[in-house]
């Protein structure tokens, strides 16, 4: 009996309509006040493309591709400015307003004195993508091979991949993503195209190309992005002042002395969360071997004097954080987590 | 001589690379003051599809498609808010900082006391788009004529297209579009799904549901978004106090009596700016078709007592505007034309 009103409560709470509109955003009291504010696009490259290729509007030419989208805001105080970095099969509105319509990391870091610039990966969000083979298999001018790989996650699999919940509708007794804004969070994804970019992704160079422009910041990346500060450091660290990995998917345990020796001059911190050890319902992937992964790699850079850390949340007593801890009902508790870890490794 | 000095001045302010970074943006001298900011979605539809569908990545199951992503700022004025709707091929981005660093009519719109929502358009940018058909003929499930037709200007369509030159690297003598940014402007395009989306477009019941929401609003558009206001208004006019359309593509003639009588009770601005006699470049289409079209539709709207009013800029001594009007260098001036028609027609 007790069990069946769980249920039916659940239930309601999962999938009675949940429609996040303006109507159910709590906004803060205190104003939001901004020394500057704006966008622009760091990268890209122009190329010429054929009438089909661009969807046959209008003769060939050429157009810009690979371009990175970056909106930013930056506050009086002006301290050391955080580049926030989204994961797969999402774009820059996942560091926003959360699903349930609480201030997100973005503005929270914003009235912590921080610039924030929240990037939409290439391949994706404003970035756009090069959809120039997409066109030409329509017509018949390229092999269907050549289309590229599009990935989403089903709301289904966020359930576990994103350990809400042990399986679907079934919450963490303790979880802390918010469950009524399931809904709300299956609709800020849009398709990936990772697999389909050029090697090595255009993101990481555009990242360390921030970094250097607005003269120096922090790389903040969340899973599928974790080891992209990684990267942009081993392409050009000087604005890179501190990396954070928030979850991150997959960080490498085979950097060459080299990279490891450039990657030790940086301050790094990596966050988990809670439950990692459950079954992602992804084949071959286990937070838990992405979490030893990252164990692994910060005593690599430890050993030559580096400055890694790894926080598991669990262990300093914060239990049920979900993969998406920047949406999370503590998310700004976390959020100081790493702000104090900023000014202490500066 | 004197001609090959210009053509050289010329070449190099549009082909020296311009990279539209952080450090090109001229920042207000004074402060940003929101009361409240932030994003959300509005409309969308959960859908099953299959692992082929989302590109294989775990099991099939439900995802979110065709919703609209909104990004919002209001000031503590809050005067009636402004709906900013891009054009084709482009994302919110084109209502942010223009392509040569200055203030965005998003910015400047919330200086003037006006909240601003910026959408993406369902299908492009953060609202990102149904990825399905492309995964099956890339695997062979689908035949190639159901791929999505992804649209794209050539940088050397918009010159004319876009009404920033005669022809290709030859602007207008009096042009007020930057054209040293000419660059920045190609790296604001995004594949444009337009035509694939299911009918009608989701975006419009998505706009008419957002006016509701935010308690009224004025829907602007631009280009491609022309008659997006109108056909939002058609759906639910409730939430609509007002409709700008700014360089309308394409506005229908042949409205029905009772749409016109819906359409005649809300206050209508277009706003069409120089040139509009140019060749364009793209097959059957013409600026001067669309302005025509404009006049013949305002005098229906007024005819059956609406208030419907069209500005042509170079009439009233404004020459020189492109197509991009609000990136062009008297931006500013012409959103106060916007406001202060706003202001008397409320």
């Amino acid at each position: 009996m007790r069990k069946s009103i769980i249920t039916t409560i659940l239930f309601f709470l999962v999938f009675v309509t949940y429609a996040q509109n303006f109507t159910s955003i709590k906004s803060e009291n205190k104003p939001l006040i901004l020394k500057s504010f704006g966008s622009f696009y760091e990268g890209g490259e122009n190329v010429e493309q054929s009438s089909d290729e661009l969807g046959s509007f209008g003769p060939g030419g050429h157009i810009s591709i690979n371009q990175m989208y970056v909106h930013y805001m930056i506050p009086a105080e002006n301290k050391v400015p955080f580049v926030l970095i989204h994961g797969m099969a999402l774009t820059g509105k996942c560091w926003e307003t959360t699903p349930d319509g609480r201030m997100g990391w973005d503005e929270y870091f914003v009235r912590q004195g921080h610039g924030v610039y929240v990037i939409d990966q290439v391949g994706r969000g404003r970035s756009g993508f090069n959809q120039a083979n997409i066109n030409k298999v329509r017509t018949g001018a390229a092999q269907n091979s050549t289309l590229p790989i599009l990935m989403r996650f089903s709301d289904e699999v966020v359930w576990r991949n994103f350990r809400i919940g042990s399986d679907i509708n079934k919450p963490f007794p303790n979880e802390q993503f918010p469950i009524e804004a399931m809904d709300a969070l299956s609709i800020q994804g849009v398709p990936d195209l990772t697999m389909s970019l050029p090697f090595p992704n255009p993101t990481y160079k555009a990242l360390s190309d921030l970094a250097e422009h607005v003269d120096g910041a922090i790389l903040l990346s969340h899973s599928q992005s974790g080891s992209f500060p990684l990267e942009a450091a081993l392409v050009n660290p000087k604005g890179i002042k501190g990396i954070v990995m928030v979850e991150p998917g997959m960080v490498s345990t085979s950097f060459r002395q080299d990279q490891l020796d450039e990657l030790a001059k940086i301050p790094i911190l990596i966050v988990f969360g809670d439950n990692l050890e459950i079954e992602t319902g992804i084949p071959n992937f286990s937070w838990k071997v992405s979490y030893d992964n990252c164990l692994k790699f910060k005593n690599q850079i430890n050993a030559i004097g580096g400055n890694a850390k790894v926080i598991h949340l669990p262990e300093i007593g914060i239990l049920g954080n979900s993969h998406m801890i920047m949406q999370d009902k503590n998310n700004l508790e976390i959020a100081d987590i790493i702000l104090n870890w900023q000014e202490n490794n500066k």
